[in-house]
């Protein structure tokens, strides 16, 4: 018989951090068919605007969740390292910050930033798992919300080929367009490492590294999640009452 | 008979203004006894490092009050000019922050700041009074939770006071133990601005201003209720069990 998990010994610092990037291998959303065809140039312009427009969901929130996750933090040090995730998205009062970027990418597709901004449009599905994400940061231990903000650790190769994609194949993708994810592609690392330390000195016994590959799965869950959504409704054409419908938007 | 208040003209923006710092006239701590007694030069060394440890409490739960509203705010621009708050509390990695220059104060008076920000010996009066704060910055609505940040507009006179009667009174006293009451001098007034802006641009209604105005004396009560605490047991002499006693946490 096995020794329940809150008893039998954790695994090996080496032996968690190969689990959790396991995860990651078998369930992030670079793996989607989406994406596929995103970076393989099979979208069309719509497909490509429907998922600016939902995405924007996502990289709005992620801000405020962020802020969540400070607010519960008494550890000082702890609240100064984070900080910078926000204001990497956020950017300062008058220019910078991913969601200025994201915009930018917005204009370059065609749409308009205010439209995209507004969040109108934006596919219930897409919303409750941005939702959720921002929950669970507020409401679960700090362990499993720093292990949730770990899909980092797997975004930088999908940066990499998204730009390469984009730039290939789209005529909208250029320095300009594309700089939310070359930022990212120098921010995300300097996070992870934080990140990725701090769950694996974090997680001491089973139990807790049980919780943390969860809360990874969970996340890859939230995102996977917003382009099976993205799929039905514009590569499959079922789009819901009240989501954004080709030609919504657009620059004038 | 009166109309109900949602029904009622709201008060003027000048009348409003004046209504929320008539508040701070009859309502903000300046006026506890307490505060007369420390800055007056009658507090003995033991009641300063009482108050010290416990204001702590209270500064040290800004930032992830801050980070609360932060979480709550979908407008990119009011999050970024909100940000600047937690910089100015926490800091950056390696130095600064209002934090910190309290730790100074702390030790300036002769308290290891290790144990003062370790948070024990904290009365729960003080806790429970803080995490009121805190609560109602998370769960209240923006315009509330901004109404309550306004205690702001009565505090650069409070510090003025404090800054001069410790100099006078107090042998720890001088620019490094009390470079946390000048720096707010100069911060205060930035984050008043901006905020009293806000709460006279959004209470548009009179049951709106009705709310700010109650926001802001909820505040009041908050800074009253932590001297008041600290009164009865500090200089009335009954410390509840487990709070600080006197020869504690002092440096060796």
């Amino acid at each position: 018989m096995n020794a329940p998990s809150s008893l039998a010994a954790p695994l090996s610092r080496n032996a968690f951090e190969a689990r959790l990037r396991r995860i990651g291998e078998e369930r992030y959303h670079d793996l989607h068919p989406f994406h596929r065809r995103l970076h393989g140039g099979d979208c069309t312009p719509d497909e490509v605007r429907a998922w600016v427009i939902n995405r924007w969901q996502y990289q709005s929130r992620i801000p405020m969740k962020d802020a969540a996750f400070l607010s519960r933090v008494v550890d000082a040090d702890l609240r100064r390292r984070w900080r910078s995730r926000i204001e990497d998205h956020d950017g300062g009062v008058e220019e910078g910050g991913g969601i200025r970027r994201w915009l930018a990418l917005a204009r370059a597709v065609g749409l308009d930033p205010a439209y995209v901004e507004s969040g109108v449009g934006v596919l219930p599905a897409t919303r409750f798992a941005v939702d959720a994400y921002v929950r669970f940061v507020r409401d679960m231990p700090l362990l499993d919300a720093v292990a949730a903000s770990l899909t980092e650790m797997f975004a930088p190769k999908i940066h990499a080929e998204r730009i390469e994609g984009l730039l290939k194949h789209y005529d909208f993708a250029d320095d300009t367009s594309l700089s939310y994810f070359r930022n990212r592609l120098a921010e995300a690392p300097k996070d992870v490492a934080f990140g990725l330390n701090w769950v694996l000195d974090h997680a001491d016994t089973l139990e807790k590294q049980d919780a943390a590959a969860a809360a990874l799965t969970f996340k890859t869950d939230v995102l996977w999640a917003q382009l099976d959504a993205l799929w039905h409704a514009y590569v499959e054409g079922h789009v819901p009452p009240g989501a954004w419908q080709p030609g919504e938007g657009v620059l004038a």
